[in-house]
């Protein structure tokens, strides 16, 4: 697979217009740190902390975030790395909150 | 006590003029919910949510921050409910931490 | 107020002749830690940690068994210390719950 | 691979005589719900929830005991599933620690 050429594909009901502009500096491709799988429909990212409570602190204020917006990662943990991936299921593809939870993630892990 | 006139009394370290403008929204006499206490130095609120699980999801989102500013309330917590005071021991008074993490209180319980 | 001379009183449906066993030993007038308050209607205790993040992990704890139990503290906490006030409201007066979940407290504060 | 002759393979520090009978009740072919991975030398399972917050919980109070005890799984998380594998690198192989912390997984895991 060539990620250089992945596009993204959006949820059938995600406004591309709008979600285009947030999703692309997130992009490995423009100097962001996610990168697009599952044929352009999830956004993935690993994050590695200094201790294991840091990166379940990280971890648990993302859970919050996912219950507020009711919205959930696949997502795994191995002491102090977390790899999360978002996409949506139904319908399937990147959504509005798979990128906004993309960048709160971001923002969520400088602060631990 | 007349609580409508006390004052706040900042920390000695703290900077009035770029604190006060934060402040003043916040308080129950300009239309906020907080209430000065301790002579004017510390922060006072309680939060009502519709659970326990919803109060305990809202004080962790707080005790998160806390760590990340390595700044604690006192506070307390039964059922659905939770108090919370800010206030700055050394020096004593109320500090730009202690205004910015009332207000970070406020925004978060609007999540839950 | 004699706290030596304070017996607990339990709530109507509780059975004395079982709970009672259970609640002598988590007493200070017995070695235990806990004490008897609102004329023996609650159990009390505070707990002191080495750091802030050890007070929340035990309160993290202390809260998911609440969850499991359906059954809460009024409690507080201010940096790294936490004081637990066990009490049953309906009908009013200590039971089981109440003297088993502070006999787990002091369980769960030897790990932190 | 056949699962059915897969042996454990312990860490070169591990008692095998005293983790083995600790061991065996949890593994699927005596009727647990662990198996065997990596040629015997991790345990894995997943478990399900009724929702995320209750999966969330559960996976808080594994995190908690992963702090007390110092050891720490690969695990994954997909709304109200985890996934959890427990082995240890260091001397690599099944531990006492993999062995008592998954016990302890089945036991949290029914109070949620």
């Amino acid at each position: 697979r060539c990620t250089s050429t992945l596009r993204p594909r959006f949820a059938s009901d995600t406004d591309e217009a709008t979600v285009t502009p947030a999703l692309t500096p997130l992009l490995a491709t423009s100097g962001g740190r996610w990168t697009l799988a599952s044929e352009g429909r999830a956004l993935e990212r690993s994050f590695r902390f200094k201790t294991f409570a840091k990166t379940w602190d990280f971890m648990t204020a993302v859970a919050l975030q996912c219950k507020v917006e009711n919205h959930h990662p696949e997502w795994s943990n191995a002491y102090n790395t977390a790899f999360i991936r978002w996409t949506t299921h139904d319908p399937r593809g990147l959504s509005a909150k798979d990128v906004g939870l993309a960048a709160a993630c971001d923002a969520m892990a400088k602060a631990f």
